[in-house]
């Protein structure tokens, strides 16, 4: 395989990906709710809603699989159910309680497979399934995840923070595979250990407490570039950000191209943003617990996210002409 | 119509009516979720799963709106997802505080009145929605929310907690209709008032935090027999009902049969378990709030649910050969 490397078409490749596309309808469907209650601290735009308690922040997400992955991989649709559900707790600094699912089935041996992807996960996490809602005769098999999550109010990592001078990293564990099943998901999970991902998913409450991110959000299926531009779409902000920083796997080894990786959902992947003075330490703590994790740009103030490569600089998206989620526009 | 009362044909519908017979294959899928996590007071077989948080409660349920209903009445469905999370919460003596919602559409005009119905039911019940997951690209239509409340740990109404020589309260908002897409929904919601349907929601917590209860369950699709057999087999009891005391609307009025009106998704429904002493306060209190209550029966240790007519009395369910839900064999 040809790895290419111009600028323009990586940035295409990201813009024109459907993981991102897919994200355009979020800001009408937003629009529709209006929330008017003064419990809620957070909503729409981050990985997981905030609702004050006391000084705790409650975190309530749900998560969804893609009809495409089930009727490929029941198993790991079902896994991956459990492991976004609790990237969206870690992404905000929280520590995950608990799941209840709503299941659709229209097939026993799909059923069968998406359950023991889902509990297999949840021991490996050690995050429970506690309840839920079982439609046993639908013409469609669907799996939707929530989750419920805590973290101390003073210590949420939120994604709409990102402020100007903030440097981006990206940590991604990069000792995994090419999925079988799905040639777009970065398996470095379902081979670790539960004491090896735990460690994982804890480090990013341990960075919310010791104050060392300014924002951050989980790489889901948009990719590490489309994640990282949902998270300025929300902060307002704009970023600069290098191709040959974006930390990869062997690329020659796993037969990918570059722009065929960016669009990867990593299995085990955050955007952050840091103050310059504690990139160091984020940077060593990720390293910890088996992650690489790069400096990859610097946020700043101009509402578009621009990508330099050998050859050029490219926007990837201008949030002033059209956003991703697209929260406060239309 | 011929306003039937073989006390017979009454068990029969109960039990054979697919809003039962689709609980069935839910004890195959708690089995395969092992819990092992001290937080988690209570999970499968209550309307919302129980975890510990301090002296809180933080109470965690899921469900989704059957794809009959989908295919019919957009809107309904949605306001229909938005009301049976709320009851799963008020059945557990909780506070509704938020929703996320996973939404997978297949069709733009259903989608629209499915968010309409939504907010407006979100609003009337002062529970906002504030985040899940959009999928844009499916094959089908489907909505799953998921909703967060809280209660006091020490006044939580559970499921499996009715004993013997406890009376069964059925309680039901009467003033309504038969809903006009769906002549199995007894709609008294939507023309009612936010405050109106505030003051039966909160009740359920008032009656908690009075320890006036010993157990409860919202009335979902199962109706109000099969609701009440589903709270019996959690709290392995049995239970004899009078078909005479079961509160009812003006059936001919509405030209349905009882064997119907038993069937029904009462819309504002719970089915409660109180000592006698208690009995008078909570019906008082029901009555306050716009809602019948009626004493039909008592639990006893036998394991059948038994329902008694003018004519005879049969075995609706019996536990012990077959459940409801078939949380504990096979």
């Amino acid at each position: 395989m040809v790895i290419s490397h111009s600028t323009a078409k990586i940035a295409e490749a990201v813009r024109e990906y459907e993981g991102v596309k897919r994200k355009h309808d979020i800001g009408g469907m937003v629009r529709a709710f209006q929330i008017d209650a003064p419990q809620v601290v957070a909503s729409f735009g981050e990985d997981a809603a905030v609702i004050k308690q006391d000084q705790n922040a409650l975190l309530l997400a749900a998560d969804g699989i893609w009809s495409r992955l089930m009727e490929v991989d029941p198993y790991w649709s079902g896994y991956c159910a459990v492991l976004v559900n609790i990237h969206d707790i870690a992404a905000m600094g929280g520590r995950p309680l608990a799941m209840v699912d709503v299941f659709s089935i229209a097939d026993r041996t799909i059923c069968d497979q998406v359950i023991r992807g889902m509990r297999d996960a949840s021991l490996q996490f050690g995050v429970p399934i506690v309840g839920g809602h079982l439609h046993p005769d639908t013409p469609y098999s669907v799996i939707d995840l929530s989750i419920l999550g805590i973290a101390r109010l003073d210590s949420v990592i939120y994604s709409h923070t990102a402020a100007p001078g903030d440097h981006v990293i990206v940590a991604i564990d990069l000792d995994g595979r090419v999925h079988p099943s799905c040639a777009l998901n970065w398996d470095s999970v379902t081979m670790k250990t539960g004491a090896y991902v735990r460690a994982q998913i804890s480090l990013l409450q341990e960075l919310a407490e010791a104050h060392l991110v300014t924002a951050g959000k989980d790489i889901s299926n948009p990719g590490v570039i489309g994640s990282l531009g949902m998270m300025l779409e929300v902060s307002g902000m704009g970023a600069e950000i290098r191709v040959d920083a974006i930390p990869r796997p062997d690329l020659e080894k796993f037969n990918l191209s570059f722009e065929h990786w960016v669009r990867m959902y990593p299995g085990m992947g955050f955007v952050l943003t840091a103050r310059p003075e504690h990139i160091e330490e984020v940077c060593r703590r990720f390293s910890a617990v088996g992650m690489t994790a790069c400096v990859i740009g610097e946020v700043n103030a101009s509402s578009s996210l621009t990508l330099t490569g050998a050859d050029e600089t490219v926007t990837v998206f201008d949030f002033a002409a059209d956003g991703i989620m697209r929260l406060t526009s239309q």
